[in-house]
């Protein structure tokens, strides 16, 4: 209810703050006999972590995950899967210089309005760190639709304005901004490290791609699957937005413009075009789900801002710390997750109500 | 389960299809001695029924609601209210030139591969004639937040380009299309007429802002406020994107650019930019809720598709009957209405866990 | 989040007093393509209604009810179930004699300082009338497990203390107090009518065996199959106290005597005796399921009671009207219902993350 | 929806199996400032921990837990509260006795069904180990519920029969079977050292009493306080049976007995009687709230018992290891926890809807 569990049968529910000994996760629901290993959920953390680049924050955390239970032998076994991933260097953490004032552009204010109390740690539980939890719960829920021959990329579209041109899946992981254009990634690497050096941050797109989702997700009113994949992105921090197909572009279109023709390719009934983004009526065609999240630029820079402290006095603050000049690269495999979680949950809900459909 | 409930505390669940006896909607977890009579529901159903203006579609249907329960003499009672609204000409209607096809856009295709089977009268739960028991249902949650003098508006910003250049509240009730600059009314009425005589159909961008609502509301993770509202907005069907506050420009404006600053005025503290929408990490933090939706053009056009008949066929289709050439104007209380239910369900949760927040 | 939803993929949900225009419920998460007339519902309706026999309340309604969406051409289409059924005599209703008090072992107290007002109407959702939407929602409950072949038979087995010696199915319609046993039935009818001549009510138990559920319904932890029944059954007002199988006998047995030995039958697993009531660790086993529940003597009577009055002086009250003088009769298809209920939706959710179990 | 979450605001989440590296509970939507320590909790873990006296199992386990989350500077922050209690000997467990069998009673075989597998190390998630976490979600809801000076006592009312003639609860702790009785524990006692020689075990039941709930707390319909109540603790594995106030003794009487009259009482409205249990019409009235459940005669006896292998083959089977012969004494902090969870969500619920009943 206090909104640390997501899904209706795939459910995660996440617990843990940056500064606390650990955080994890617990994903109920998950069907027995699905292959799972720690190395697959690390695999996707490492994918997540600070410090893997030089265009991300230079702290050093290794994320380990311990998988405390639900697996047996290599398969899940339909119990609960427990996972802890323990903070490392919490302990160390000065707030001296955040303690007395609320910085702009974090929770501290609304959590102090919202609970009635100054945690001065800063928003623990507000922090990025939290995604770790669906980072692992989602490479379960990969785990899971891997059986139903379900793919999910997802990579940096554009970054303060610079714009991938090219879409080559291959190149993602070849560059450390996770774009599919090598060339607009060198560009982007460039624009992040002179925002760095200037004290700032910057924001960007990230745009994903989902293959082989079967027709039929997604329920025809409030559990459309945009709604519930709205409401799953949108609940990573640092997203300011979402659109699904061509999006915002779709209201300056006609619709003999947008709709998409259906049409027949191998035998098989499909659209010509894919406006909709793979959704139609709330429910997946099986067309490709395509969307696009907007990422602002983090808010924790070294630059001095104007703000308020404690008791209400104007004032300064220069947040200090080891930050990520833009979270692109690190909200790719978040997106991913969320995604995968959402699409797991959708494919269980329906397999409950009409099994024959997934066949 | 599959999507017909929405809330958790203040929860509605609806029923109903555009083609049966009628549609209804049952809201569970209304605190006791609110202030409710059907006037009050019918005020909101009005401004969204069919055949209210030369721009909406000209079918004519009454959309009288009965309340059956949960309301004694002029007050909630803490019981469930029921609410139905029969449908009056569907009988009448003739499916004979769509019974066999595919139409583009439509959740035809969509519906046949979820469940299984082909329902030829269309996507009746699909149709947008649900909305009218969430604008029932948004009524009820008004006046319970007008307890809390919280405030919703919407209008429309733009329609197939064409944009809104001030923003005058009292404008908005007094155009047809329900846009807050006269003056850009008039070009947008003139630019969905010949879009009709065209057979075509267009969409267009609603703005809503949320004035009073209190710091606190939302949780830190999966339960953002962003993220709830989110769901709630893109499960309107005719939605393809949402943003909040800057929304996708954050995506190209500095961390120094975009962080709202704390100031301090008259006695309270208030940011001084408003670039984060009035939600910081996830909660409420006082000032306006702003947000932007994109509509998208209706499917429904009298010009000839290319479409695929229910044999697998190519063929086209003529979508016959009168439809709206712009949703925006209709919309417009259905947004209203899905933020109203979103805010006071959020408000009840935070009652919940912290009453002393919100007094 | 109110109480007024019942279960997880089938979900029903419930409006209505006993003195407003009419109650109803909704249905959401029936699969598509199950058979399903309002002859199916009104049958089991008719089992429940007031006036059936000389040992119920004598008021007569109806109770006809309304299908107003998701069914088409016999068949559920996958879309929430609609039902209303109109109460016809409300109006006439005379309450100036309980006007000024609380009656004893009604929730008219508990009514009072739950929602803060007192409505004199008396608790019309607190009425055993709300169960007609249960018998409702477990008759399209019934047709769902028909495909399964699951069967659910309960009866009447003591009142007052008279208990049925035999127990064979095939008598409980043949006499007015459904019980399985004629002899014993007779004893009953006329117990009960001496105890009406007496201005007095009486309890009784009611017993339900559940036939051919498939093995492996019901979760290991919360969602145990037995907790779930025993908040379906819990739920109906007049019930006191549940048990399955040896029930409250095996606390006084010994493990050699109490755990049921498997055994080989027919090639099958089976128990060699059924102590469990067919629930192993909360999981389904494939054995009969059997409960009983002890339902209390109705609290209507009209007998003068000490009570205290809405200003909180000490005075009397007789309960005037037309009431039952037991209720075992009218719970057995309200008994049948909830369970039915319980079962779909422990089956469906099964179905989502085991659907090879169930073939 | 796998059944491993209970509870609507105040909602805990399991995890872990006998066997695992440990299990855990996450505790979502504590209000913030509940004062909580380790200690608080390991309190009731040590009272429900094995080895505590002879007449529980002689198994050594610690159950030390380690809080991970959701607590700062000795007060519950709102965030979700993460614990963690390691298994100390599990590694240790030897199979080899019932690899290939299904153990009489337990849930072996009806996890092999549900799942489709055979998990030789029993019914892990069966266990009752996973009451650890249970009781842990009871400490932290008993914290908050003390704010309120909710105060919940169970204890041992008859063993094997042998019952408790008086109820002093001074002497509940005086004794290792937790009975208010010091002459009948003694009895008890006696009388379970006997069974464990004989290689069984022994049944009995539990009372449980709630003084200074507040009225109000419940729902009419589906979530009647006994009804969820009922739920929470029919989902103790070894509970078959539950009864409030009267209980099935009210089958026997008549209203004029049953229903408690309204009396005044220093100026409070109470009852004369208690029959109802502290409840009517599904919500508190005040009163103490008054309930029993049945305790089955624990499985793992180590007599010879018939049984079937996993190839289908009829055979016998020995549950070796040092088990309970009678979980009385350990169950009653399983209740009690149980019973302080589904009181704090009640409560959070209620203040929801009204908080002013709560004052």
């Amino acid at each position: 209810m206090s909104g640390s569990t997501f899904g209706k049968i795939f459910r995660m529910t996440t617990f843990g703050e940056s500064h606390g000994p650990g955080i994890g996760v617990v994903i109920d629901g998950v069907p027995p006999r699905v292959p799972l290993t720690e190395e697959d959920v690390q695999k996707d953390l490492d994918r997540r972590r600070p410090g893997q680049s030089k265009i991300t924050t230079q702290r050093q955390e290794d994320d380990k995950v311990e998988i405390l239970s639900g697996v047996f032998e290599g398969m899940t076994t339909g119990a609960p899967i427990g996972m802890l991933i323990r903070n490392t260097d919490q302990r160390s953490k000065d707030y001296s210089n955040i303690k007395d004032v609320f910085r702009p552009g974090h929770a501290d204010y609304t959590f102090f309005k919202k609970y009635g109390f100054r945690d001065y740690r800063g928003g623990g539980r507000a922090s990025g760190r939290e995604t770790v939890c669906r980072v692992a719960a989602g490479a379960v829920a990969k785990e899971f639709l891997d059986q139903f021959s379900v793919k999910i990329i997802a990579y940096t579209l554009s970054v303060g304005g610079i714009k991938a041109k090219t879409i080559d899946y291959s190149a993602i992981e070849q560059n450390i901004v996770r774009c599919p254009d090598m060339q607009a990634a060198e560009e982007m690497v460039q624009y992040i490290q002179k925002v760095r050096m200037d004290c700032d941050s910057v924001g960007g797109v990230v745009e994903a791609v989902v293959k082989g989702c079967p027709a039929g997700l997604g329920d025809p009113v409030f559990d459309k699957l945009n709604a519930r994949l709205a409401y799953a992105l949108m609940s990573i921090g640092t997203i300011r937005g979402i659109e699904f197909g061509t999006g915002f572009k779709a209201t300056e279109m006609k619709a003999s413009e947008h709709n998409d023709p259906f049409i027949k390719k191998g035998g098989e009934i499909h659209t010509k075009t894919n406006h909709a983004g793979g959704i139609l009526g709330g429910i997946s065609n099986g067309e490709d789900i395509v969307l696009r999240v907007a990422v602002k630029p983090p808010s924790s820079i070294a630059k001095e801002q104007n703000t308020v402290d404690i008791n209400g006095q104007e004032t300064t603050a220069v947040v200090k710390g080891r930050h990520d000049p833009c979270l692109c690269p690190r909200v790719v495999p978040v997106v991913e997750a969320m995604i995968a979680v959402t699409l797991a949950d959708s494919l269980l809900v329906q397999r409950a109500i009409n099994p024959e459909s997934l066949k």
